[in-house]
């Protein structure tokens, strides 16, 4: 922490400062110049609340100098985590892997239809909700654990592994039962009580970055799982609330290489609910694929204009197959590989 | 919901959009006028996605025009909702409440201490947080259980109502023995799974603004509550994320008197957290009264720099002193009056 | 300027931030503790590009700590700087101004019958615009200087004060013939060619925030002026761009107690731009003085509803003296008083 | 215009609405469903105030439902705007333009080393600052009508076109004689009085978004330019005012697509100033080709080091040797080519 003593603090003013520092555990080194003094207060507190300072009569300002995660950080970790769910799905290393599903899981008939051509077409695992956190009481709220079982079932048969919404504690028995991976919401970035406990689980986490969230504060819910055990999170780009008003979010993609520096995990990127409009999904996939996202998640329905949720930002199958194909070109220009079986990587899948 | 369809549409596409609105159930009005057509989709459909229509081929521009909530709203009910926590608390009357407190509870000489000087003030009912929703997991993070039976015993023994916050549903049946009012926090205004288990209790429920919400977004949360049988939701401004660096948040006063056209429901205002620093919640204080807030929380601590949590931005209890009687000018003066005790009210209380 | 040194930075690279610190002119402080090392860079170079430093090999993070402002600095000038306007309007001392009027310029008609009965209800200056700037090429764009002379008749006959907007340099000779005080606007906030000019000239400037601009931006605008000679400088808040969509901004009424800690330059409320909706303005010009606003610009037309711009947001002439009745209301219980002549202060007047 | 009536309206309150459309000049369509009605306003008045019918008793919303702008739209021109500047920069076809610079000119040496590299590299166009607009009166401001002369001189030597930024009106004339393209700074966008000017002259003109413009307010600019006869202009994304702090502003790739959706205009993205560090520049370029942009504006400077403005985003030319060498495969990748001379194109420079 380093405060700045105002120009015209007291001698009185300053030594309150530091005696206060003192109290709260710091080590204090003084600097002063010909027009200010400033103070580096040293110690390990990185929930300190700088306000306790800030108030104190002379304080010009204070500033925070510690990251305020750990675990999480690239100093602590040097090296990429690498989190595989089976033998396909590589996150954090040179793979990009591509997950796609609806919004919703609704039927049986569009999660097995869904999941056939998903997975011919690159897909190495499907997204699906079965609790849904709707703006309104009165809308759709999923089908449940029913839900979870067609979604394992549509999965299974096709070779596909599985990521769903967990929205509340009471959930984990249930889910932990049928997904591979557990999902985050956005609105649940900062619900601790649910932070902590799939902590404690053994399956990886896609924490998904909330609606006005930063960089800073997604690491610190990363760093909520990782203190509790769970190695396996995955940091998740999908835009951010601005003003403006063309798509239904801002895509902040310089979110890719600023968490690669700042921290070890893989980070992917969803550009569906990014733009929230279809017709804009291809362009924006190029381009996190460009930026360098370890993954990709795009929401794709067979039959979008009667989906009961996002139907206006789901891909029809056609348009995922054209979404493949250019992001096939871009990950092999930058130096990438598709993740999933051996065969289906490069240059060369792009005449499939 | 209003269709704006674009100026080159053929006749086929516009065919198309009239055919998908009646299949989603809308009866369709055609306004044909030189430069453009635009269609109003009449139905009761208060979350359809609008995206839905928004990407057909010929459409321009969709607006939804019905309002998500409705138990909510000014037009489904037009007097004020009055709430009543014992005969002296009184929100959405003419009455004006105070809520003071600590951020956190820390010990039995702390609360009472404070719940003394906060009663002989005006105070009429007391927060403390036992269960802390805290950005790093190796902060406190609460008395729990402890903290609440501490808590009740310092409001009882000076005829306070107590507010403490819930943060998740497993909590619900422990605080309900302690408390008068829940209070949901601003990181949990969407935690839908919370606001359906509170709207099935019968004590007042605090609902605290996210930290960049909209107010229409407050109230569909307030919805979620209402629409559960809990008539009881008490809305809380407490500053929006905003790109002004000088105070912690910004303080959205004119809220207040959007609430109160938009809703019966009552709003009360939190400088404390709006401006995070002490020294700016007395003026912010005074004019969210004069706003016509229907209630105050400010936070309070005997001893602020030794605080767990949030010092720099708790008032001494001298401050609240001062706070009090500023404030009780500016009530009287808009014609309402202080919540509590019938001899404290009005002007005549400045010389206490 | 503060220099956080990377946990893991090696001794070469300490050495040559360091250097390039010297390089620069900076004296260096160095604070070593047992996770981190933080250097103090002391002098006086308010402009200094921060991230020369901070793109170095070893840098974590780079914190300024001079404020970029000097002569709007309450450090420079402990005393509030007091500015008149005639005998009448005083800006900056306990008075609180009111100054009202319409948008446009229309006709000699519309100018003369608002001065009369805004003078007759306290207003002490009258605004309007002859040279607007509008979002669209084709709308009304002002009546020019022949709205400036209709003005200055309006406001000579009934003994008020003018201010008006200059949108360009070329403007000042025409503008400066008619005005006592100028005004600029919010997208001009950073025109720094324009400010240069009028910090040129011997008439006070009303210098409106910008529309996402922050209260230390808003300050540096200022020192512009300041800097060029000119130190009638008044700050206006007129809300700032945020995802609240029930108001055309969000009023930062915070602002008012932040500027006045920061500055001693007066800073006066605009309810009329934040809100955008005539049936706010009322409480949140209540609430501005309560804050502790130095005064209160609203926009008051004869006939709103034929407004040729800004009608909706425009006060009937009767709602403008029921906002003068509520705001000397609280002005008195704040301890201020109305500028204007003598007799019609305080209290008494609220009979009148 | 839509006008949403409030559900409990009265008969009386509708047809004062329906009267006061008619006398703004619309032609009114009414809907009427069980819950509500709507109206259709139908009428080309592009910039009517809204806000003068949503202030009317019995009305709950107003939505406009024209876009503001005219010639700058993709319905008023299907075809593509394609700005071409001399024989080889072509903004709008299939074409990359690639402009790189300092961000001031600062003597002769630094430009006519760098248009040496930046030439030899494959940059077609030069840009560099002549009249700087700086947040502090104290900071260099550039090195005027001598700065703009180097410029030239530099541009010619090495064959590369010449892009300078215009603050005033008063700066034209002299501007005019050296450069080939004018640039409008991002606080300048809404500077009314200049875009009309630059509305009248024949170069083309590099619009820069404003710092929290939305791309319909970019738009609305580029109109004031267009409607003053200038169809050269070429809209510019420099990243949006956002609460992540890890970048400088946030680059919004999404208008790439937005853009070229609802306008026939070419848009480049300036990934130096979006990110505001030289080490996330090369990552962001890439996205933004792969997101369509139709040119690449980055700040290189032969000793960013000791640059006297924005050296901490400038490229080391090493680096925009690399950056040049990583677009260029992906703008092969998605089928487009380099602006420039006939031989320097497509995937086998890749190997020079």
């Amino acid at each position: 922490m380093v405060v700045v003593v105002e120009k015209n603090a007291t001698k009185q003013e300053l030594e309150n400062i530091i005696e206060a520092l003192h109290k709260h555990g710091f080590d204090v080194h003084r600097s002063t110049g010909v027009n200010q003094t400033v103070l580096g207060a040293i110690g390990v507190q990185p929930d300190f609340d700088t306000n306790t300072i800030r108030v104190l009569p002379g304080v010009a300002e204070v500033h925070r100098i510690t990251e305020q995660y750990k675990l999480a950080s690239r100093s602590f970790k040097r090296d990429n985590t690498v989190i595989r769910v089976g033998k396909n799905v590589i996150f954090g290393d040179e793979e990009v892997v591509v997950i796609a599903g609806p919004c919703s899981v609704e039927s049986e008939d569009q999660m097995f239809t869904l999941a056939e051509s998903l997975s011919a077409l690159g897909a190495v695992m499907m997204r699906g909700g079965a609790f849904k956190p709707r703006t309104s009481p009165y809308s759709f709220q999923g089908l449940g654990e029913k839900g979870l079982r067609i979604m394992r079932n549509a999965c299974d048969a096709f070779g596909l592994k599985m990521v769903t919404e967990i929205m509340d504690v009471s959930q984990i028995e249930t889910i932990m039962q049928y997904t591979d991976v557990l999902q985050i919401g956005a609105r649940n970035m900062q619900n601790y009580t649910l932070l902590r406990e799939v902590g404690r689980i053994d399956k990886p986490v896609l924490l998904k970055r909330g609606l006005s969230a930063t960089t800073e504060e997604l690491l610190m819910s990363a760093e909520y799982i990782l203190s509790g055990g769970n190695e396996g999170v995955i940091l998740w780009e999908r835009g951010i609330r601005t003003f403006e008003k063309s798509t239904r979010n801002t895509m902040d993609l310089s979110a890719i290489p600023v968490i690669h520096q700042k921290s070890h995990l893989p980070i992917i990127a969803d550009p569906s609910h990014a733009v929230g409009i279809r017709d804009k999904v291809i362009p924006m996939a190029r381009a996190a694929v460009a930026a360098g996202a370890d993954g990709i998640m795009v929401e794709v329905h067979p039959d979008p204009d009667n989906a009961m949720s996002d139907g206006g930002q789901s891909l029809f199958p056609e348009q995922f197959k054209q979404l493949m194909q250019e992001i096939k070109i871009i990950i092999h220009a930058i130096g990438r590989k598709l993740s999933g079986p051996v065969k289906k990587k490069g240059i060369h899948s792009i005449e499939n």
